[in-house]
């Protein structure tokens, strides 16, 4: 990758307008996307610090199609019992309720760059991580989680779930929010522990002395509740993290 | 990536135990494993075609470990009410409903052919597919789809939903598994498209005529209710899949 091809695409990228409804970056995430975009070797492309959403789409219409869906609530925080109610009273379809948790596109200069970031995602609980490489070399890489919540509440606009259901509904999605807020924090010690900062680098690079800094990663812990029921699936998993487990050498 | 080790790792792979509890390839893809594994430059390592789950958590404890929860039931085909109903009869603590849908791990010889294959799971609706390199130069390219159900159903062992909406939510989960086996079949057609099966090529080989046959990827469908709400999202999947829109050549 071309050290001019990768900052051209990187500049374009940071100056264009954001397209997204809200228009700017999540305030739970800010700090992550600002050090990442400080470092000359990643840029982000797109973000989410998580949300809880509920949504009406057409009835007895199984391909969920962004066009034929409404928004009745979105929130990016917590929420409460009431916001639910208010939304289902304006539902005439399939509403559904939906937690999805922190998702991040960073792209990266090479492919070790995106390795570099798929370990500290993974190793902040952020499993469904993964990179993608684009036909004119653009690497991506992908943070995912794997919590969430899909529930359907409502069939052609007949709520179906009491009120004392929804209250634990949403005590669930809060949790699930809580846990979430706990990852990015992980994600971000766990990258500041793996990149330095712009400054500090050339800051750094003037001293005369440096040393290495060897740091294990954390043994990573399992957050699903997956039995073995498939072919070596949960197996996987583990072989798979364990491969990755490399140590993250890097100088002070 | 040495051919002789790729082999080896290959070898080892297919030749050990699958450790799972259900112990075999589910029916509904065997199809692909057994094509997969039949190209030299790829094998699976893990592999489900999709599942419906009704599992018991432990009541206020917002992570989902693997040692705390117990599976209630479980099928990779449809579901009635009635397996909900007795499952959720044994239910002590927080019993949820999951439907995940396929999800297959390929290990790849190199990356050129790891991106090949997700083009062909992106371009399928699998939408969270990514690659992985471990440092001993593993590739694998993880097959996941997006669309999912998880409903949380009861209460330190109390049932919060009523019959009538679990005859609905049975029917979701039902119509997920009915759309999550078109994916499997667009999915297996496609990689049929980019990769010729081993015997083929080997007498094509011995061919003095080879053609180059260009194929064009399908405009790929939009499958989720997402609005712009956070920062160019929505912009981002639609690039970067641009961006992955290669043309698929190979020689007949």
């Amino acid at each position: 990758m071309e050290g001019d091809t990768f900052q051209q695409w990187k500049n374009q990228c940071l100056n264009k307008c954001d397209f997204s409804k809200k228009g700017s970056v999540d305030e739970d995430i800010s700090h992550i996307v600002s050090f990442i975009n400080s470092h000359d070797r990643y840029f982000t492309t797109s973000s989410c610090s998580g949300r809880i959403i509920l949504f009406d789409g057409v009835s007895d219409c199984p391909d969920v199609q962004k066009r034929n869906c409404s928004w009745l609530f979105v929130t990016h925080q917590k929420c409460q019992r009431e916001d639910v109610v208010t939304g289902l009273e304006k539902s005439v379809g399939d509403a559904t309720f939906k937690f999805e948790p922190f998702v991040l596109h960073v792209q990266c200069k090479q492919l070790g760059d995106a390795q570099l970031l798929h370990t500290v995602a993974i190793n902040s609980g952020l499993r469904n991580s993964g990179i993608t490489v684009g036909k004119k070399g653009k690497i991506i890489m992908a943070v995912r989680s794997t919590h969430c919540l899909e529930v359907p509440l409502s069939h052609k606009g007949n709520v179906l779930t009491t009120d004392q259901y929804l209250d634990f509904l949403v005590g669930v999605a809060n949790q699930k929010m809580d846990e979430n807020l706990k990852r990015i924090e992980r994600f971000y010690e766990c990258l500041q522990g793996a990149l330095q900062p712009q400054e500090q680098r050339c800051s750094l690079k003037e001293e005369a002395d440096k040393k290495p800094i060897y740091r294990r990663r954390r043994k990573r812990t399992q957050d699903e509740p997956v039995t073995d029921c498939c072919q070596s699936i949960e197996k996987h998993h583990e072989n798979s993290e364990e491969e990755m487990n490399c140590d993250l050498l890097f100088l002070s």
